[in-house]
């Protein structure tokens, strides 16, 4: 197949196109085909913004909005909502198309609370996480979050002893459940397991409910998550068994139901062909509202508000990484296409192992001549986006698109050999604007001060 | 064992010890004995800057610096120099006790370049490499470098080109050569062997000597490197061989000898008790000294300047990472430590699976208490610093250490959860100076523009 056809005449290159944001096309024939997103040239914004360049098309982040909003309408009859994950991709443009989506926006730490606040979160629509929120986290969670979600007890009477001493009332409180479950998902991003670091298991939530009522203290929610990117909701049923009947129990002993139940999420994207089909949210959340709604009438429990954290699910398509290929060079069997971006703006791949796809800018339906690896410029040998994709031959100065790049890439990102943060765009019919600017080299001072003189004499020679 | 104390007398405690700065001691008795550096109380320190706080002490990095240099005198009869891995720990502090020291540093593109000319490196002291340098990187190299180490005959020419377009001179030339050998340590660490992404085989080597000659350039070295973080020398013995076939050839075909051969570096340091003793840098630079020397005998060549890249042994065990513990709690049959940093700040356990040790800073001879595992606070499974390791029982708001934390945290780390990078210390005979202040939440946005009004209505009405 490396000479890009299939047995069913269908283009392989074709297939790699779904893994791109909605909006992408094949512009132009032959050697003068160009890839655009948004309708916009992306040849043009590398040439305008320099690469590594991130984009983010619109029309993709709206469409996997809608895609949540009518499933829960047409899957659940009571109220039901979405959290966005800032982990996933923050900035002040991603929270503000948060705020015109209705959606929630969770933040961990005073960092990500900073940030919801510059973009002008409503206070109510803000959801503080976290496994180990710090005295100044919690007094900024007070501060600025609408709900604040407890990891454990210790988080809870910290909470509240922060609050009598801020004389700050407490926002709505939810309590982190652990359901002893995890989804399939690599190791890293499985949360649900019993020996998991997140939350409470049975016990201590029975504890905390406790605590709360007796004080007073504004209880509202339940919530859980197993992980992060997985394609099947399967591990979601006996989660949520646990979590009922745990409910149950609190409704007979303490007299009180969660309003909100947040089933956590994470629902998965196609990172590679192979991954293909797109993971489906209707499915996803079709599967979860049918478990919630059977789950709750055998035990004559009212219906919870449903709240979904979609992750990555609702951004990572949306975006895309653009580079430029400096050397090539053959190395033993290996092909190697150096690029100018890799570990410091995605280290997905050194971390967990993700496999990639890839199509140049120019001409992208140019058959594959065997495969490629695409490294990065960083002195690692980790630093490697792509191993052994099969892909046309690609002579330096042209500019490759890596699809599903829109979640974990930036958020994780590292100055490693004096990197700097790459410009981001956002995409939306055929109008590209700048809402992250590239990191400038004296950002990478900023924080310096000189060193001290010696304190003592040092009198070794220098080497010669 | 983990009721504290070892067959032979011994503390266990006291093995960890040697993981730490030289100068770590414990002052004090029974629970009121603290863990101190450089003479500096860690305890305090804390409460003035804050947690997570990274130290350095400079009376470690000093003797480093100094082992090399008695090492070289001591082995090599004719030059010698040690180049600095900006990429280990690379701040306008650190490149400061660079220029002090009288060593080179190594810089890796235009950010490291900048970092140095603040720090007011000389240029004949700035050696720039890069497996991937870009037209920016390369100008300014030549605009900064004493030295460029060029990776492959594309780059080769384009910075040749560039010296024109721009009327610039050449710095000095290296040349990468890959030696076909890999040292014995992480796959993401190694770069030797003959599918790595680095440098030129020898033909290309060759190939490009004779372009270097033909138009006269500045060509002085040749540079290997082999991976990283290696505790064996053994395997630069066939290395050096084959570069030095490489070099008798070409003093033969092309009449030219390197007046510096460069043989990489990035000797080991024990990360945990298990790694202990600390691999012997004497032995290091005497193994490579002795095979330089009986390889250029016996093919008649002079023997070159022998330049080392030291890489993590010198700044690793000077480097000390401190946390405060949040929550601790049992799940499972875990014990889980929760601190108030993690993969934000040190990434190579979830990168490479790499083990660290610790210790608390109060009482640290207490008796270990069974195993635990300390995990950082962002939503992240793999955020978890040290698997399993012995420790004393710990409580919420205590101090934990982690030696060996002085290469290639900070300068991976990222704003993962929106986390701030730590503020860095560095300790000289009981004075600490800040030479890294803490970054603002205020940094999280600078690069930020507002969301562009959307090119389109939206009518999907917002969920319930």
């Amino acid at each position: 197949m490396d000479d890009g056809t299939m047995d069913d005449g269908a283009m392989p290159y074709q297939n790699r196109l779904a893994l791109f944001p909605l909006t992408t096309r094949i512009q132009g024939d032959g050697d003068g085909a160009r890839l655009t997103i948004g309708e916009c040239d992306l040849a043009e914004l590398a040439a305008l913004y320099g690469t590594p360049l991130y984009l983010y098309d619109r029309a993709t982040m709206d469409a996997a909005a809608d895609a949540y909003r009518q499933a829960l309408a047409r899957h659940y009859p009571a109220a039901g909502g979405v959290t966005y994950a800032g982990k996933a991709f923050l900035c002040v443009a991603a929270a503000q198309w948060v705020i015109e989506q209705g959606f929630h926006l969770d933040c961990t730490g005073a960092g990500e609370l900073h940030i919801a606040e510059q973009a002008g979160v409503a206070r109510e629509r803000i959801i503080m996480h976290g496994v180990n929120k710090s005295r100044e986290e919690l007094a900024a969670g007070l501060a600025k979050a609408g709900v604040i979600v407890v990891d454990n007890v210790t988080e809870l009477s910290a909470l509240c002893e922060l609050s009598q001493a801020l004389a700050t009332a407490l926002p709505a409180l939810w309590l982190r459940v652990k359901p002893g479950v995890a989804v399939d998902t690599h190791a890293y991003r499985q949360t649900g397991q019993e020996q998991s670091k997140f939350g409470m298991a049975p016990d201590e939530v029975l504890e905390a409910v406790a605590i709360c009522r007796q004080r007073g203290w504004p209880l509202s929610g339940l919530h859980f998550h197993q992980g992060s990117h997985f394609h099947n909701p399967a591990p979601i049923g006996p989660a949520l068994e646990t979590v009922l009947d745990l409910t149950a129990h609190l409704a007979q002993v303490h007299q009180w139901q969660p309003e909100t139940l947040c089933v956590g999420g994470g629902w998965g994207v196609a990172y590679h062909e192979d991954d293909l089909p797109q993971p489906d949210i209707d499915h996803y959340v079709a599967f979860v509202a049918a478990a919630l709604q059977a789950g709750c009438q055998r035990r004559g429990l009212r219906l919870p508000r449903l709240q979904f954290e979609p992750g990555r699910s609702l951004v990572a398509r949306a975006g895309v990484a653009l580079y430029r290929v400096g050397a090539t060079k053959q190395a033993g069997t290996r092909r190697w296409v150096l690029i100018d971006g890799g570990m410091a703006d995605n280290p997905r791949p050194a971390l967990y192992g993700a496999r990639y796809s890839a199509l140049p800018v120019q001409a992208p339906q140019r058959p594959w001549a065997g495969t490629a690896s695409l490294a990065g410029p960083y002195c690692e040998s980790g630093d490697v986006l792509i191993e052994e994709l099969p892909l046309p031959n690609l002579a330096p100065g042209e500019l490759i698109a890596i699809p599903a790049s829109g979640a974990y890439h930036l958020m994780m990102g590292s100055n490693y050999n004096g990197a700097r943060k790459p410009a981001v765009l956002w995409l939306d019919a055929s109008r590209a604007n700048l809402i992250q600017r590239r990191e400038a080299v004296t950002s990478l001072t900023a924080r310096d001060e000189p060193l001290p003189q010696a304190a003592t004499d040092r009198s070794l020679p220098c080497p010669n």
